[in-house]
């Protein structure tokens, strides 16, 4: 079995952002030579997201509002007692949006359907964050 | 390590639809002779989910439920204006629920638990979709 | 390709807990052997979730706060009706927070971001619940 780990680094200038990073893991899985396995793409930070959606007009705004709606910024979370960080949505939107997929890979590419695309999701940018690409098979 | 890959088509007769693909990864499973591993199943359309849950009475219209409340169909999302295509609430579904799902396999099995079945979710039905069943192990 | 599968109980007091499971599953690699590979942690149950946050003050709070906002427990669900158990809310707390996760491993160790530390997430407890380790890899 192989295996080939990667790190991807974002210092967003907004404080949410919805990243389109599907070339940098199919670029990942050329370096990585494995031709049948699993890529996992992970964020490695409990206030931002990854996830697949397609990349037409309107749908990154749609998502963005959801998580808005259903996870508000707004001062009076619990753990903005003591902490003062004021990301208290950030951690909730990352629960919603899962910070993770796996993506099989067939005959050395991203088996992906035709309109998937793999999205990176900041909920508390401006700063330095991470993603972990790896991909295991062989 | 061996890998096994099949996909499965759907085409529902419904709008919005659960499908219980239990008996289709086991098969997938059997044909792929791993016997430990991981299986994901994960659909390969931005407007579908899997997940599991249970097959017991009323589980499937509580989840339906809950969806079109937190993301209710309906026509004024970003995503319409432009596009016409009227789907963006299962866009907003499928984040919800999430794409994909790992079974663990062990000793040839699906590893779950005594209640734990994998449905095929269609938020956007009544055309072609699919979903890829990957197996790796040995 | 190496494989190494646990199982983990819980029986928890309360009828909703959060439980910070991340030495047990550096205990679960370790015993493996395993240096490079990934591991799946997953709920073999349909009333519970397994999830990737932090370990600070109130985010504990703020998550079940959000889960029974979008998720209420309460009487009325179609899943109550004929089974009685009462459990639907733990139903759809499970869609929402999704039930596995998985970790990467590089170099013997979980490859995790400094805050990330893995959670039970207890929905419907007081009873024998059960948590499925498996690492695959080399």
């Amino acid at each position: 079995m192989k295996a080939h780990t990667k790190y991807l680094w974002f210092n967003t200038k907004r404080h949410r952002d919805y990243i389109n990073i599907t070339p940098e893991v199919e670029k990942a899985l050329k370096e990585s030579k494995i031709k049948e396995g699993f890529i996992l793409v992970s964020a490695m930070h409990i206030t931002a997201g990854v996830y697949v959606n397609d990349a037409e007009p309107g749908i990154i705004q749609d998502i963005d509002e959801m998580l808005e709606r259903l996870a508000p910024y707004r001062p009076d979370y619990h753990h903005h007692h003591g902490m003062g960080s004021g990301n208290g949505d950030a951690h909730l939107k990352n629960i919603l949006t899962h910070h993770q997929v796996i993506v099989p890979v067939t005959d050395g590419s991203l088996d992906l359907g035709p309109w998937q695309q793999i999205y990176y999701a900041e909920f508390d940018g401006q700063r330095k964050k991470r993603v972990i690409i790896k991909v295991i098979g062989g």
